[in-house]
């Protein structure tokens, strides 16, 4: 059955494979009048797109966007908005071998069983470039939510335990787009980029955590008991490819805490009602209280490694190992940053929807 | 915009407050031919039920549940099964004050703003209550999915950092029922409930991570690219109140691991294609691969407690402090792990269908 | 699969059989703050409820409904609505002979080869007795159209080919209650009677036409191009059970028409743009028009009739025949008004949550 | 909120307008493995295709496909499906009138009363333009149903009064490609040509009524209580544009039926259970029942003609007149079929899959 669309009032259809003709999406329930043009959506893919430094895969790709449908002298219509992007720099054929000898932890193995025949090519369907589509549909969501004032944030926490130190917004806003690593910290950002350095010199991948901020986010949106803000954020990042892990405020550092540690207290201040912790991420019985949220994301490290590895031959039904060459991120965080990104704004735009906070 | 239904093919859509009536739900899509009787879905709910031990709260309800509809001579008939819980032990005087006095944490302040009028006898829509209507449901899942020799397991992995040793899946079976902490390790178990006691006396709370295990669930569940079926459990389980986090096998640990170490191997065991380990969690590329399905939750300690606590008066828009006396559970993971068993189930009975495994 | 949920954002779930404990709807979307209590409802299913007159079955069920969530304090919440009326006056020994000899036109072939095990009292699921539950929720559903100014009206425009002359919305308002056919022309209305009362005595029956219009739609509801307004009213009146047909404004008789006498002129009146002629019946491009929503509904003859039929004997795979005697509507169509009205009340309520209209 | 997809396991979304850069579809949840290729797509799309006789729009399209993810080596991946047609032959400059001063009966006013900013040109996303990417679908649905063995057929049975006599299926495959009508009957569509040529000179347009007809569909499909499948079909077949009316079996004329002549009397031919009539149209209680599916739609006189109109001026709030030059079809019926034809496999595909029918 169908699994390829998101959302209720916002959707989205995402379409295309890393090796095919190219990748596009479909949105659907955007407003009427909204200002778009390609540019908007160019602007935020290419915060995405491979080859942007030397911890990136040196895939070729422009990632230019068209929009087909949907927008009139600049403006949305109320139609559905299709959007596409050509693919460039493929080259399929080492990925034969992996249709009977499937890569550790990539989906070789899971689609060969679902589906039987599958686009295999450059991983086809389960690959990365997927996301492209879903990081220009972000891009329309952000833009929404601009105009409600919503702001959307992203940042590296974390490379392989090292850390970043407290970081401020201001920090987030002045420091993610100067380094590779996308961390607000750059001392904290010199030392992940020399561990990714090492990783990559030995053929290894490194994972991390990213986290994602949206500021100005008014109380009411979320649609308990299953449509609650933090489950649909949940959703929404765990569907990312190399997410394996999503916390909300203290998250899993909760679990060792005494309530009252982790409560937060309410506070006037300037007039209105705030938290003086924000340990709930914004985000209280589903609901959004007014506080920042703030979701963070485990991802793994690249599946993809030139390392030998073991695996069986599906066809010999014997064991036997691979190893992947090509053009791989040797971690994958500052890449994904944005697609997290993306995934917020789309579940961000869908309840103001649906509450009516933009229409 | 309504969120009150869950799944695609076996769909869920639960009603009732904490102190209204009582608490239900609707399941439908569940296939004729079942064998369902009341007992079947009773001795799920009695372990969720309050009162099991001296670390739950004392709140009496016998959660006697009633099938309403689609069920004909002790099988399911196709139609909608709608299921059905009095409220017994109903004491809503207390709650009033937190109209305009909301308790840290708790859903209060967000129902206020999103609603306006809204239950808020006994947390009313938000209380925990409502996941004796997932239990229910829950119930019928795990009939369908053992019909495919599908198993779930849930047990507490640690409190307040008290974590426990590995356990094996025999130590689940045999010890989970065995302690009041729903812990598989005995020790471990003692020194949880030891912490448990504590906060109770120091009118404080706890929190703790619940793990949930889904065995024999063959490769080929999940759709790509958004319904995976790590996308769904999230959703399922941090749409589970007090839960703040959610991670599928090696989780926020993969983050500081090399790409060699949190790779699954692939290897010929007995015929069969499995995994050497199983950090994947048994799914890949959002595709269940065919090894155990392993899903964890960190759950927050308790919003209620008895401690004094800072909050605001919305009426008079001032800084004030709360009491909550009363019933609470000083740590939920014990009564939270049959809610999550239920959610996994839920999410992979709708997978099973969809994918055709059961019909 | 299911599928006993409709609507988007105002959502209906029904349960329950003829025969059953009772009937049920499980409304999930209804905003908060609505004023509701259960004689709101009870007023639009005494409308609906067997036993009003001669012309309907003598089956005696009062039909009390109760609000079981979602209300307090005589205000909607913003939880899910769930109400349930028992059922009382069940006698389904008669019904144990169709599993085998199914009723011609009947639903007791299709779910036997369907469903397998089934519930065959009273015709279950298929009885008519569901459209219970879509009343109640129409009721909700018109309470919300009222506050925006929306009526909705239905009557019987032909029964067995006895048409209305030229009726008057007046007319309509003035004189359908006051005759079992709810028939707005009185004297049309007496002649319909009595070919009723024919059919009754030679155990057969008859089918009619029903419309319903809803007054004061502004323009705008609707969404392309699938969930069309004239198309989510086509889905609601065909699934009642009965109807055969639906037709818009001009509907068939447009089949007939040139261009030039269909198309609608518009036109200024009274500073407001109107058409001259409703032939769109207050829908163009799938999209409401500003003028009176139109829509009528072919019933068929009631399918339960006491003469002699031929039918097959299902174990013996041989044909046989079946007198279904009992307790039947001669004619269903003043009883299905109700239901259609509801149907369309839900339709408009869900278009205009979508719309924005309603919040 | 969104509107554009279709299905619910069978999964379509359409784009694109009349005179924008092209029109497609992307298909979520087609099953991988099925053969398929452009020209199985083409087919289709050619009866469907303006300038196919006299009595059709000379607008010069190619309607050429490209089949763009989901299609690997000549066979469905079960990726999403996406496809696309350039438009070439656009003119828009004719309709920029048309936002001031709205066409009677087409979608001009609604659209702008809707949403402000909307695509006028060539009617944009309300032009039956749309439809093209509806037939692509479709092509893919009807072949999978022909792996079943379910055959669509559809025909003309009137315009403008013009009727078929009786036409027995073969009539049907003989006969309705040979005459640009699509009429069975050779006489009825000389009859129904010399019609619309007729009104063709004056200016003028003609409505008709198109009957579409599926074989071999097994008992079991649809779902109750809403999910019927007439419902649905009367959803599918009321979302084409100029559709006024739907019905199934004897439709309306059951309305003046005794309900012993409108029932189907259950008789064993070959083994196998039938029914004597099909007055049921193939579906009873909102299920399939083993014969042949028979829907009709009333379709309106093409709104678009050239003789002169009142309208308004909705810039200066007055009354005003227009006339609508250029290309139209004067009776859209047999180009309509092809879309019901799509729209109906579309929903038989759907309920197929629901059902497990196909997978």
């Amino acid at each position: 059955m169908s699994g390829n669309t998101f959302g209720k009032a916002f959707r989205i259809t995402t379409f295309g494979e890393s090796h095919g003709a190219g990748v596009g999406v479909v949105i659907d329930g955007c407003p009427s009048g909204l200002e778009l043009s390609e540019e908007d959506v160019q602007i935020e893919l290419d915060r995405r797109k491979p080859g942007q430094s030397s911890i990136t895969t040196p895939r070729k790709e422009e990632d230019k966007i068209m929009i087909v449908s949907g927008v009139l002298d600049g403006k949305t219509t109320g139609a559905p908005i299709a959007m596409y992007a050509h693919n460039r720099d493929k080259d399929s054929s080492k990925y034969l071998e992996f249709i009977n000898k499937p890569r550790p932890s990539h989906g070789d193995f899971a689609y060969r069983e679902k589906y039987g025949h599958y686009d295999w090519r450059g991983a086809g369907r389960y690959s990365g470039r997927e996301t492209l589509a879903r990081v220009a549909a972000g891009a329309v969501a952000r833009k929404l939510l601009a105009k409600a004032g919503i702001e959307i944030l992203g940042h590296t926490v974390s490379v392989k335990g090292v850390e970043v130190r407290d970081v401020s917004i201001e920090d987030i806003r002045a420091n993610v787009e100067s380094n590779p690593i996308r961390c607000a910290d750059k001392k904290a950002a010199e030392k992940m980029e020399a561990e990714i350095q090492n990783a990559r010199e030995s053929g290894d991948s490194l994972g991390g955590v990213a986290e994602v901020i949206a500021l100005n986010v008014p109380a009411g949106l979320g649609d308990p008991v299953f449509d609650k803000l933090d489950a649909d954020i949940a959703k929404a990042f765990m569907s990312v490819g190399a997410i394996k892990g999503v916390e909300i405020g203290s998250g899993f550092s909760a679990s060792s805490m005494l309530g009252s540690e982790n409560n937060d207290p309410f506070v006037i201040e300037d007039g209105r009602v705030k938290t003086k912790t924000n340990n709930s991420g914004g985000i209280q019985a589903g609901i959004s209280n007014g506080m920042p949220i703030v979701a963070r994301a485990a991802v793994k490290p690249t599946s993809s490694i030139s390392k030998k590895q073991d695996t069986v031959d599906l066809e010999k039904m014997e064991n036997t190992t691979i190893e992947v060459k090509g053009r791989h991120d040797p971690c994958i965080v500052p890449r994904v940053l944005p697609v997290l990104e993306a995934m917020l704004a789309l579940v961000l735009v869908d309840h103001a929807m649906r509450s009516g906070l933009i229409k």
